[in-house]
């Protein structure tokens, strides 16, 4: 793999700050150079080595660079691609690690229009518990699955650098359809984290949340690990994919009501057969994860 | 604390094994009989050390027995108090470990109702993702609170032995009434888990099931890992405790239809808002547990 020559990472947090010090750690980025809303932040990831320099204008950062990830909350993504267009240069890569696809596809389709052979969506499936660059580690990608989800009007070689740029992270790639991921995701990460907010929330508003909590253990503690998640990423991600998301939560609700009948009727034995199919397929998938990701 | 002569565990699982466990490390425990419906479960639990002797008669194993631990799935109460009943000796303390209560204590009333005084009901909250006595370990119950429930006709000595039992196992004790119990318990652990099953459930039904579950990552691991747990037992919790289950489970779906409005509305504010104060709630609460209790 040839290494890239100058590469913007926009947003050093968690994510961006990971892909910087993991492209850096298998020599794949001659200069690294940051963008972000919040100086301080930027300051820190140029101290801490993340990055070689912070930049705040567009024109300089851009000027001959290889290739840009975003890494903002998606819902920054659209004025962020206004603010670069007039200043991104014909051979340019540009990709994201938005965990909504369609709505990013469309901001590029709004203001990257002129560069579109260029532009190449994709989502690592990667994370952890705290955020910001000082949470940023080189290793966050390894094992883990990166999902491209290439347009119609890209250029193959630019798909093509993308994927080299994740793997040099340590990462598998796997190509779907931007409506297939956005689906996809919707049931099994951004559903869980809408129930898991919606419960402490629910809890923490009762006149007696502080008992309640006292005596809350372990299977709590796991099951609402994901609402100590960033609030306005994951607003955002609920907000871009809010039309997935609710079929799923439909489906989750009828779920819900027959769990509820089962209740109403004391029926053990659908209630036992249910918990039994669910506890079977759990440990089957968990039995397959070997090197489980993190998101 | 003086320590027991003969103590009678019935149902050596992980909880009633680790009891056991715990009881004889502390020299708590001069004589350990185990009683239970699988002869084979519990000649390995012989085997392993757990109990000093099986026993398939209750007229023996209660004969001369100073403390009896009931650890079946609660579902099962009834018909062993039943059993138990006419070989039962006056001075004989017997507490459970079941995960409600009020129907644990209507089963001692119906069935046990001539030795209400040494009849003190109390709920270990400790557990792990295994079951069975393979997953025993006498440091289960370290650090961990029970909650015991008292009846009005418990004898306080017997109410003593109780909690001089558990403190042996290194556990806090709680009194709480038991109506108490299973509303906060209802909120904390039973609703949570009816949840992840529920969610396994859906998914694992779905026609791309298996593409689902490839694309799930550390977050689904840890919300659905309680619906890895026993289905049974959870039938039995689910069914005793349905009254204030199904409260809790109306007060969810009503923050859900909050949410799903949210969600139609577009209306990004007000969530990020709810998803803020869910995130300060869970961080506040998990940062007091320096010694988080499993269940």
């Amino acid at each position: 793999m040839k290494p890239f020559g100058k590469v913007v990472v926009c947003g050093v947090g968690l994510i961006g700050g990971s892909f910087a010090l993991a492209l850096r750690q298998a020599g794949m980025a001659q200069r690294l150079v940051g963008v972000g809303r919040r100086p301080a932040s930027l300051e820190r990831a140029r101290v801490l080595g993340v990055i070689d320099e912070a930049c705040d204008d567009w024109a300089t950062a851009l000027a001959g660079a290889e290739l840009v990830l975003l890494a903002m909350p998606v819902g920054q993504m659209a004025a962020v691609m206004a603010a670069m267009a007039p200043h991104l240069e014909p051979g340019t890569v540009v990709t994201d690690a938005g965990s909504t696809k369609r709505d990013v596809i469309e901001a590029a389709y709004s203001h990257l229009d002129a560069r579109l052979t260029h532009v190449v969506p994709a989502h690592p499936i990667a994370g952890a518990e705290s955020s910001g660059v000082d949470a940023a580690f080189p290793a966050l990608y390894s094992g883990k699955k990166v999902v491209v989800t290439p347009l119609p009007e890209n250029d193959e070689g630019a798909v093509q650098r993308v994927c080299d740029a994740w793997e040099a992270c340590g990462a598998v790639i796997h190509r779907m359809s931007p409506r297939e991921h956005d689906r996809v995701f919707a049931a099994v990460s951004h559903l869980p984290h809408l129930l898991a907010f919606g419960l402490v929330h629910d809890l923490a508003g009762r006149a007696n949340a502080e008992q309640l909590f006292s005596y809350a253990a372990s299977g709590f503690r796991d099951f609402t690990r994901i609402a100590g998640s960033h609030p306005e990423m994951w607003r955002d991600i609920c907000i871009a994919n809010r039309q997935a998301l609710l079929g799923e939560l439909d489906q989750y609700l009828a779920e819900l009501a027959y769990l509820r009948a089962l209740l109403l009727a004391g029926d053990g034995t659908r209630l036992e057969h249910l918990f039994d199919e669910a506890r079977r397929a759990r440990n089957a998938w968990a039995e397959q994860q070997t090197n489980p990701v993190s998101e």
